[in-house]
């Protein structure tokens, strides 16, 4: 199988499965359900479930079981992406060629849809018919990773230091490896707990999700200076516009590419005693390298 | 023990685990650590983690073990306060007589901070040392509870029928169920489950949750009306000027009285079997009735 029939495939199951979850019979809440689905099926990449179901294989075992698992990550992911763009936040009124959340039903609907999606998540990843002596601790790792210590505390940051070109190379990391790393860094850990990797493998996989992580984000930032607005589906330059310290901004467009370069092949490195069983782990940091949007 | 006693120190023990709970050593998270702990230690009277611990002792068992699972269900409470009041929602600048949060932080950091204190609750919830067994349907239960298909959903449906008074007696109903009275099902369902309540206990505490719930909030219309703003810290008649359905307008005053003395009656009537270890549970309901805030 190829990377892109891979990634194909699993992106056609999570999506599937993600249109099955959030449906209500109460009528005064289909517009609230009506917006969490319009924002979690508008057509993400779904890079989040597909790479916690890949390492789960990585590590030599059936990631059937764990789909919907995945799915609510996926679920966190859509809700972030909706309270991102609120005004109060990064005002973006386009997401992936579409008007986003707030912009079809109003802020307050889409305060409450990411508020829905985020809560959501969590009775999804406790109903599952996992052994509970792992369910809660993933429950635990991934809440950790999504909440004030990780995902919200990096939001936050980022919301402080708009405008703020000097966060400098530190501050740069520990914006984007609490904005996005850590739910990377997040999904590799749970696939690790629920696949039992032993201790070799958890620091082999700890060292390819920093650099993954990194190679991602430093790829976001290129892309959002160089990408074709129609491809990426959301205005280019506006990082540049919001004087967003990014690895461009700070760094340099050449320097940012040799440093995605560095990264993405310390990630690979990485997992190469993981061997063939890995494949698709190193050709997604390939990619992410080369993606266009 | 006399039920004001009872209250003051169950409070106080909240207050104090509370207050130990949101610390960061990341500079750059301080100003949300210091908005989520704004709202968290504003002073609220932990009613749910109060009813969380009380339902425990009036099935017979020890409560001490999960007053930090208690304090996971205020976090929710105060993340749920944090966005109802948002300019987009309830547009409300006081809360307990002190500016509420956005006004304090702004909305960007307030939304955030709502979005913190819910992530948060779910990590504390999911790191107890309980069974997990249990531990992963008490996540479940409240998570459902929470999200979309209940607190969320009736905040949704809150805002959509603003400015209609003719959502109706069952349009009241629902609006009011699923936006506190959810909350306090849950706290009661999470007891029943940690204290291993049998189907007749557990038929008793349904019954008493859904009247306490609905004692609690046809007082809490009728103090919209008539409460002193200097007692309840924040402005009366606010449901009138945002033309909000509530058992008063939709009622009056004096059938609001009635409906809410019934429900007490019918909930403290619910758990008699249960005998006088459940003394508060019937306590906490005739306060509701009688509270002047």
């Amino acid at each position: 199988m190829t990377f892109t029939e891979y990634m194909r495939e699993k992106k056609q199951q999570i999506d599937m499965h993600l249109s099955t979850l959030l449906h209500t019979d109460i009528p005064q809440f289909s517009t609230l359900y009506k917006a969490m689905n319009y924002s979690l099926m508008a057509g993400g990449k779904r890079i989040r479930p597909i790479l916690l179901l890949a390492t789960i294989e990585a590590l030599g075992k059936d990631s059937a079981p764990y789909l919907e698992l995945a799915c609510a990550l996926e679920c966190v992911h859509s809700y972030s992406l909706i309270h991102d763009d609120l005004p109060a936040m990064d005002n973006d009124e386009l997401r992936r060629g579409k008007p986003t959340n707030h912009v079809v039903f109003g802020e307050g609907t889409a305060i409450l849809a990411g508020d829905g999606l985020l809560t959501y998540a969590f009775e999804l990843m406790a109903r599952q018919p996992i052994a509970p002596e792992k369910l809660a601790p993933c429950i635990a790792v991934f809440a950790h990773a999504a909440g004030p210590a990780g995902m919200v505390g990096g939001q936050a940051f980022d919301l402080e230091s708009e405008g703020n070109l000097h966060i400098g190379k530190r501050g740069l990391e520990l914006l984007h490896q609490s904005k996005t790393g850590v739910i990377f860094k997040a999904a590799i850990d749970l696939a690790a707990l629920l696949a039992d990797a032993n201790e070799t493998e958890k620091q082999m996989l700890d060292a390819y999700a920093v650099n993954m992580g990194l190679t991602f984000q430093i790829t976001d930032d290129i892309l959002d200076v160089i990408g074709d607005e129609a491809v990426i589906g959301k205005p280019v330059g506006s990082d540049e516009k919001n004087d967003k310290a990014t690895y461009v901004t700070i760094f340099s467009l050449e320097e940012a590419r040799r440093m995605a370069k560095e990264a993405a092949q310390q990630a690979i490195d990485a997992i190469a005693p993981l061997g063939e069983q890995a494949w698709f782990l190193r050709d997604l940091v390939s990619y992410m390298l080369v993606r266009t949007k």
